[in-house]
């Protein structure tokens, strides 16, 4: 059945930061809902790009050899292999983009890590 | 080198309608822009699911057995084999996410059919 999703709506249902949710599935990819707030871990993906759309607030996502800043309505292609940090020092909301294989957290294992459930 | 794509500035530089442009590629994906207005052709994508996301003014996508209405802030998936026919009464913007081999008119060839370029 297909059915709107309203990003809205969704990114109300979302009550814990740093956390996606899959809000759709496009052959072997998804899309993800995840609201930022405070600084994440530096990591990267071995074999999957990834894209960030900022849809509310304001988005700095740190490389080795700069900040990105991602305004709403902006999005970049972090690809694989590039080390990268999210920080958002006032709530954001991102929509992901990125194969179904992407973990949150990359090569990197820890505290962040959370496995990614439909909302 | 990773840099920040802004939406509405994108979508200034599109002059004609119903003609994707590629805008960013995550692994074998495409985001492209498009801006509709009209009515298109009936079709499906035989191998590709595509993602429909309103960034500004409300789409029709015709199914066979009803229509599916996306206000600004809404996506839908149309699945791989499900006919579809996407009509706008106004001008909308929309961003597109499918695989890099989706044709814009899908199992048909016409005078609505567009290869993506690059934007």
């Amino acid at each position: 059945m297909v059915e709107p999703v309203n990003l809205a709506e969704k990114f109300a249902l979302i009550d814990e930061y740093w956390s996606p949710r899959i809000a759709g599935e496009i052959n072997d990819f998804h899309v993800k809902l995840v609201k930022l707030k405070g600084e994440f871990v530096w990591h990267h993906h071995e074999q999957e790009d990834e894209l960030f759309l900022v849809v509310r607030g304001t988005l700095c996502i740190q490389l080795r050899d700069r900040d990105l800043w991602l305004r709403e309505g902006e999005f970049a292609v972090i690809p694989r292999g590039v080390e990268h940090r999210p920080v958002a020092s006032e709530e954001v909301h991102v929509l992901l983009l990125e194969p179904d294989t992407t973990v949150n957290t990359g090569n990197v294992q820890d505290e962040h890590t959370r496995p990614a459930q439909w909302i």
